[in-house]
């Protein structure tokens, strides 16, 4: 079999991970791939010392190497939409196959990319844009393609990860560890995109459209950050057995013969003996619900140089085995024959329905928990757990906790906004959603 | 695309998990395979209640199901290695492709099959010979094909993960809750398989090949099993922060430039807080280390209907895929082309180094424990933990646990020996492997 001809676009972290798997373990990918695996260009802006091109050419403008005929596969490592969209869909229209790591770009802009890729008979490869080196793409979308996937429950970004496991174990506060990642290099210098859920969002989106066989719906997703998430709060759930993880949940939802999809990322109450309560650090791990195969968890390093590369080279291996197959055969980029896909509807998050953590600051007074038990009671929903602390030091107020039975979300804001209009109750109340991860 | 046609051989358990399967998820399936897949003919020698039938021709004979030359695809599900291996090279001599969920039949004839396969330009898929529904065939030939792996280690018998899970939880003997197992139909009424490693084993080498790239030797496997696990051990292991799992483990062991690989089955003690030492029950979890991804881990179920039928329908669906594609491009057999397998040898297990967890009855007195002490010490090993327990009423002697450094194993037996001479030592030494499973 000829060599199969690849150019890396962009340099950076990944793009030099890529370079340096691709030099190490040469001998094994080749043996693997049954052909070798060339890096004929490589389109970087400037050089990285991480990374010795050696012989190999570099060009400054990453567009030379999509205009190299020679190049069967372009892996684009550039990050961003904009640019990298325009080099992506170039490649495509020049029938060369893609391997990306952009998880923004799939989510974003995947519905038009799969389409000119179709259109071209191309492979668009996407395995490390979702939890880096966890084979978390193929495993939804060929070793599960048995099952009706009822629901998938993801810790999909290590940073919050990160931040959460410190707050827990450490009891600190979520600016402190923030900034610590920061030093570490975890996060950002603009944190937005992993402390407010969007990078987990676009990952969450890409599972989804897997698990479920639907287009891609970014806009869709309801997402809250962890930004507000306490100290106190981390460590009342501990005293309950649950834990606090940002998760990206993708569920069916099927309610009058309807099938709905919730997508969602926010902090989320587990069992502590969950394995997925206990993924701590900058780890990653996805939990998907089968019907046949019951609950299967994945586990890795979402993130990370050579964690990443791993992903994006077991995509040029795949790319380069399927190169000359019929592309009807090849397994399709969302597991579903594009034709085949679903029109499901994605619910809005008042419609969902999960148990709730509810802290409140209430008067320290006979009577008062009695008329918030009153509230919840009138609106149908059950108070499974109810703890009330000791007043601090000179506060007239303690701290109540309590844990809900499931409920429609919007049912339950009503009974909340009640319970903050008594005047026994101080200011607002802290609401975290819980999910039991169970059947 | 024209339909797919297979025939089922073997009706039990899996046989009409999988039937039950392609029919209850029948549109999903075929929308993510890309064309129809038909039960074209099912060999048993007898119904099941399980599964209905329905109109699918069902012949008695599960030969008549191979010399049907309408049928594509025999999945193999009689389980055994005489029948089944005969079916399966009948099989493959008609340019049919195969599934099977048949761990022995893949560990003890893989080579011999494998080559008739590449002969005949068929393909031979076997994702539920190892872990069930949990897609690690996959993960570590497809989606790790960029790594060297370093090792594996592996929860692969749920019998036996459920038989120490119990002993923990409840203190209760090994024999005890063996009974039961059987009771819940989890354990055979022949137990060997399970509690002595045979199972676990037959899934190692499977494993083990597709990680290093070398054929199958299954009779070059160590294995020991967990029916002389005593309650105190295990309680005793919890104490100094570790669990007994009993792990199959698949090492590369690069001493003096020379790869060897330890392939191994035992009880093991691992730290408490790694995620696989909390994979209770009937589950199963395999943790992959590769040198690009570091450290992944596969959890689900590895045994039942539904969870196996879940990989075995994964790979007719693959099968269908890559049905017209060029064999030379297909994913190889054993990870690595057949022509560039490695030939590495095989440990005994007298070249292995772990760390040790030894339980010994010693007399209470003074200098006992010294004497113990300095045969270690010249011998090399260094002593990480030592505990010793107070003596039971009336006992003259004491349980004295001691946690070794990593040592080779003959240099460990050796002062073993040396211990068990002296006169203050009662009996034997419990000895039992440790692993960090860290880096």
């Amino acid at each position: 079999m000829k060599p199969v001809k690849i150019g890396i676009c962009g340099l950076g972290t990944v793009g030099s991970g890529t370079f340096n798997v691709l030099a190490r373990n040469r001998r094994d990918i080749n043996a693997r791939a049954g052909c070798e695996i060339v890096v004929a260009q490589i389109g970087a802006r400037r050089d990285n010392p991480a990374c010795d091109t050696g012989a190999t050419p570099v060009s400054r403008d990453i567009f030379d190497v999509v205009d190299n005929p020679e190049i069967d596969v372009i892996v684009e490592l550039i990050g961003g939409t904009d640019v990298a969209r325009e080099l992506v869909l170039k490649a495509i229209a020049k029938g060369k196959h893609v391997v990306t790591a952009n998880k923004a770009l799939i989510a974003e802009h995947g519905n038009e990319i799969f389409l000119k890729a179709k259109e071209n008979n191309v492979t668009v490869a996407f395995e490390a844009a979702v939890a880096g080196g966890i084979p978390i793409i193929k495993a939804i979308r060929e070793g599960l393609a048995a099952n009706r996937i009822e629901w998938l429950a993801g810790i999909i970004n290590g940073t919050g990860n990160f931040i959460l496991s410190e707050m827990r174990d450490k009891g600190r506060e979520f600016a402190d560890v923030l900034r610590e990642a920061q030093a570490l290099g975890y996060a950002e210098a603009d944190p937005t995109f992993d402390v407010e859920g969007i990078d987990a969002a676009h990952k969450l989106v890409i599972l989804a459209s897997l698990a479920f066989g639907m287009p891609l719906q970014f806009d869709k997703v309801f997402t809250e950050g962890i930004g507000k998430i306490e100290p106190q709060d981390v460590g009342y759930a501990e005293e309950l057995g649950y834990r606090i993880k940002h998760l990206g949940i993708a569920r069916r939802n099927d309610r009058n013969g309807v099938t709905g999809i919730e997508l969602r990322v926010h902090p989320t109450l587990i069992p502590a003996r969950r394995l997925i309560a206990n993924v701590d650090g900058v780890m990653n791990a996805v939990l998907v619900q089968g019907d046949a195969v019951g609950p299967t968890l994945y586990y890795g390093a979402g993130a990370g140089a050579e964690p990443t590369a791993s992903a994006v080279v077991a995509d040029i291996v795949d790319v380069a085995r399927t190169l000359t197959a019929n592309p009807e055969h090849r397994v399709p980029h969302l597991g579903f024959q594009p034709g085949n896909l679903n029109d499901l509807e994605i619910l809005p998050i008042e419609a969902v329905e999960t148990a709730y953590y509810l802290r409140m600051l209430a008067l320290d007074q006979p009577g008062v928990l009695s008329r918030v038990a009153q509230i919840f009671s009138e609106a149908g929903i059950s108070i499974e757990a109810l703890i009330q602390k000791e007043p601090a030091e000179g506060q007239q107020h303690v701290p109540v906790i309590i844990l809900t039975s499931r409920v429609v979300e919007r049912q339950l804001l009503d009974a909340v906004q009640a319970v903050e209009a008594l005047a026994s109750i101080e200011g607002q109340v802290t609401r975290i959603r819980m999910e039991s991860l169970g059947k």
